[in-house]
């Protein structure tokens, strides 16, 4: 299998015409840094991934992390390449100087995270979580908690993790049952079982810093009597280090179809005394710690559906330059390569546009991260926020559908040998599909777009984005010929996303069940048009950029990248209209419930 | 995880109205059998599915066939499981009575094969190959041929193989490179090398005939110097009874991502002496022998897609059933289960209507080989000849292409349960995804039917297949207010159907890139098309037969998964009028073989 290479070109495109990086790197928190800073960051993460972190995606799939003896063993290499990792400084890329990170914006971060997940989505899901608990610690942590926790985990000495889900509370954290009792000295005491805990246990950190949901005994039912408790794998003393084992534990493993290498524990705490816990801010604040923590969660997730579709997507790419089999239509030579067969050739456009179009989006939506922070006032602030929340389920959801798809593509393009492990592409599409899954489940993300966010402040964020879409038009007609054939099936998909969100706007609040039942192929005709757009503003800024660079072929495919999918895609976008206005009177129909 | 139950109301109800059985069964060749023998078939025959095959899909998966010392073991279970498929003769079904079989229609064998692979896809496999080394042999084979090896095939004594593909000649047949040198006695002996050979060696039984495509020392270049021939495992004595050991091995099994227990052999013909090969039909004729083969086949292999969909299908109802978590919105109780929430049930019904459209497309094209081999005179031979013909490459990618959507929108279902392998519908999922691969990627089925269907008899048969869509309106509308909802969407799509197809026949002739460029996205075309006419026509149905069983809740609900496919599924097919006649020129704007 061929090696990976970060899409540097692309990566910097995006970062400067869409993201607008320049600009922000004019915001207060981001002036410490220059372009040069940027560009070396880029490519030491690139050189990272791809020479030390990349080689190990399959022996990790093939070994797997094991349990014995109660410990996590992780595949060969993981703990060399997570010491690498460490002492790069990976993890703080993103964190603010006062906690000890680089304080680059969040699209910077994105962009390295990205790196390391095509490289290896198992291996980077250990630092996914290590920097949730950051967020969530640096936002609701006590003054003591940071001091004693977060240094480390911004250091990535100590990693973290989320420990949400019980077989019972699944989707539905408001069941969580896991219990913490208050003891004397302000602690608590944590008993209970937790599943699906991602790196609960491994033996690349001296410390794991376990967050977890419980629920103390006179909390009130649901989501508002969960609190949010710090529980260390080892506890942590006055002077910082680990001592004590605390009494909590990795049962067992998982067995799963992908991401072999990251150890998905069944976690029990307080086998015995009970583990000791430390409550974060206050008793049933727990939703909201968890929200900060998963808001960024959802976007890496977003960002593993991009990253492992462009890994297969250069795979496929690879094997089609090389394989000969059949003379394809139109092709001069009998035994050209199967790049050549105008049906691989649109398959491989197919995954380069839409990877192309998720860039953009995931890395514009951690831009608006960056917006929020950044943000001279509150006007603007709002602005970003509502931004940010509005693109966070459609970056999850839309993403991680796609990932699948494209790593399916890929096999496709490799044939039988795609089929075979061996080539390494069957591990993409394995490894993919739990990007649908966890996070929330992409079910759970369209209702979050159509019932919480759309309403978002009196529904502006969205209006705000529909009108910047409709405003392009005006500014491709002014951009020639190349981009004008953009603009009818863009025109045609941004009006139908406009019906179709005035619909959904009008039916959740009064026929909630008719939203419910369009949200998710709104979801997916929210991302398709949004991925629209985001290319005929690349093939514009393209367009632009070669009035200075007449020949650059680089510049030349953005726009026959937009056209392409402007042509293949964005239709089906236009197409959701009907099914997401369809209400849901006719599920109703066909019950389900009782028959055969 | 639940049990399969085979869905034998709806296999009826197809058989019935969409096949046409009861006419199906005047024919020649089918007067023999009446309708209770059939109805006892299908009992049967979902009573061993059931009882015996299904039980054995999840240890075929965990265990797998392995090799060792050269002689493959299949999985525990499955040599006495297929010991009671052969002793209930279920290998026989479609094999006319003259070669030992039971001499039923496609239609009803097809039903019969749906279940034995819903229950194992991996086991069903082995019959489907000697399915297919049946139809070649009382094809094209001399009369001793047939007397030796036609019998014990048609009795599943002994099993078949198709050796075509070799690592430089997968999907070009004709690059193929196995020699054969012909001996004084008239047979060869076979030296090469096979790839991909499913079921190359077992131990299920006590001999395989294996088929195989080789060259002449002075045959043409490409496909006119393929000859094909038998070359059993063990040489058949003049008594019939299996003799020495032929010069031919399994040299290696691959590792798969699934389908695990169907052994894909590396085949090594002629070690030594050479193996012996008897050679079929005349030298070179190779091909045609193939595609004897190959068009059963292929249908077989649709019919996989449609079978992994419909046992993904039943499991996640059961487990949506079952399963509690959140409140539904619009639901009643608090602690309903899933299948309440909108989404979930979307997703079921999204499976149910696409598995029931599936369902009709196959026994249709199955019951139009019927038809052939019943034809009173050329005419209607050359008729149903025309829409096997062009339905089967629809039949093949299409629902190959569903079964693996289906069963990763069942692992959806599941949520996190579903990406554990110890659920089972992980594995439905890695099963499912060969389908769109062997037997010819879909890519070259979508090329099949618009290079070499769509011109077929003038192109008769698509334009036949297209009045009959068109004429279905006029019926629908005296069908009442129900079916009056699916006009409107059925005539878009039908209408942008013909346009693409007119659009594909003009530039098949003429800019054959165009319609290559086109020719994937018309076939998903088609198959979501023809779909939603063979749910029509099944709603118009069920409406008749409602008027004499005016509660009857299977009637009702087969008009309300017609109406959600045209609101839901059908626009999709009409959106891809311009995709299929966008053009080859696009892809060329993107230079793929030079660039990063």
């Amino acid at each position: 299998m061929s090696d990976y290479r970060a899409p540097l070109a692309d990566m910097r495109f995006v970062l400067e015409h869409e993201v607008g990086l320049a600009e922000l790197m004019q915001l207060e928190p981001y002036r410490h840094a220059d372009g040069e800073t940027v560009d070396a960051v880029l490519e030491e993460a690139a050189r990272l991934a791809a020479d030390v972190v990349a080689p190990l995606n399959r022996v990790g799939d093939q070994q797997g992390s094991r349990l014995e003896n109660g410990e996590v063993r992780t595949p060969d290499g993981f703990r060399d390449a997570y010491r690498q990792f460490r002492e790069g400084g990976w993890n703080s890329v993103p964190v603010a100087p006062e906690h000890g990170g680089s304080g680059l914006p969040w699209a910077i971060s994105l962009a390295v995270q990205e790196m390391f997940t095509s490289a290896n989505m198992a291996f980077a899901l250990c630092p996914l979580l290590t920097q949730g608990a950051i967020e969530l610690l640096a936002a609701h942590g006590s003054a003591e908690q940071k001091e004693l926790y977060l240094g480390r985990l911004v250091s990535g000495e100590w990693t973290g993790t989320m420990n949400l889900t019980e077989p019972q509370a699944g989707s539905d954290v408001g069941a969580v049952k896991t219990r913490a009792i208050r003891q004397p000295d302000g602690s608590y005491r944590i008993k209970g079982s937790k599943i699906f805990i991602s790196y609960g246990e491994h033996d690349m950190a001296e410390n794991i810093i376990h967050l977890v949901l419980a629920r103390t005994p006179d909390a009130p039912a649901g989501t508002r009597g969960i609190s949010c408790f710090v529980v260390p794998k080892f506890l942590v003393g006055a002077d910082g280090r680990p001592g004590a084992r605390n009494d909590l534990r990795a049962v067992s493993l998982e067995h799963k179809l992908g991401i072999h290498a990251s150890p998905t524990c069944v976690m029990s705490f307080g086998d015995n005394e009970g583990a000791v816990g430390y409550l974060i801010g206050v008793e049933n604040s727990g939703m909201r710690c968890m929200f900060t923590m998963m808001n960024n969660a959802r976007l890496s997730v977003g960002l593993q559906g991009l990253a492992v579709a462009e890994r297969a997507y250069q795979h496929a790419l690879a094997y089609a330059r090389e394989r000969r089999q059949g003379r394809p239509i139109g092709a001069a030579a009998a035994d050209a390569p199967i790049l050549f067969h105008p049906d691989v050739r649109r398959m491989l456009l197919t995954m380069k546009a839409q990877i192309e179009a998720m860039r953009a989006l995931i890395y514009l939506n951690g831009a608006a991260m960056d917006r929020v922070h950044g943000a001279g006032d509150d006007a603007a602030r709002a602005r970003a926020q509502g931004l940010v929340d509005l693109l966070i389920p459609v970056s999850k959801g839309w993403s991680t559908d796609l990932g699948v798809e494209i790593t399916s593509t890929a096999m496709q393009i490799y044939g039988g040998m795609g089929y075979v492990e061996e080539t390494g592409v069957a591990q993409l599409f394995r490894d993919a599909r739990i990007a649908p899954i966890y996070e929330g489940t992409n079910g759970i993300q369209a209702l979050d777009l159509v019932m919480r966010k759309l309403p978002l402040q009196g529904g502006a964020p969205v209006r705000t984005f529909l009108d910047q879409m409709r405003a392009l038009d005006a500014e491709l007609a002014r951009g020639g010929a190349d981009l004008g054939t953009l603009r009818p099936a863009l025109a045609q998909a941004v009006q139908a996303l406009g019906e179709a969100t005035g619909w959904l706007q009008a039916a959740q609040a009064g026929r909630p069940e008719d939203a419910a039942a369009g949200a998710s192929a709104y979801l997916r005709m929210f991302g398709i048009v949004a991925g629209g757009y985001l290319l005929a503003r690349a093939a514009l800024a393209a367009r632009r950029a070669l009035d200075g660079r007449p020949g650059d072929q680089f510049l030349k495919e953005k726009i026959a990248t937009a056209a392409f999918y402007a042509e293949q895609i964005l239709p089906q976008g236009t197409a959701l209209l009907g099914p997401v206005t369809a209400g849901a009177g006719r599920l109703r129909e066909v019950a389900l419930e009782t028959g055969a």
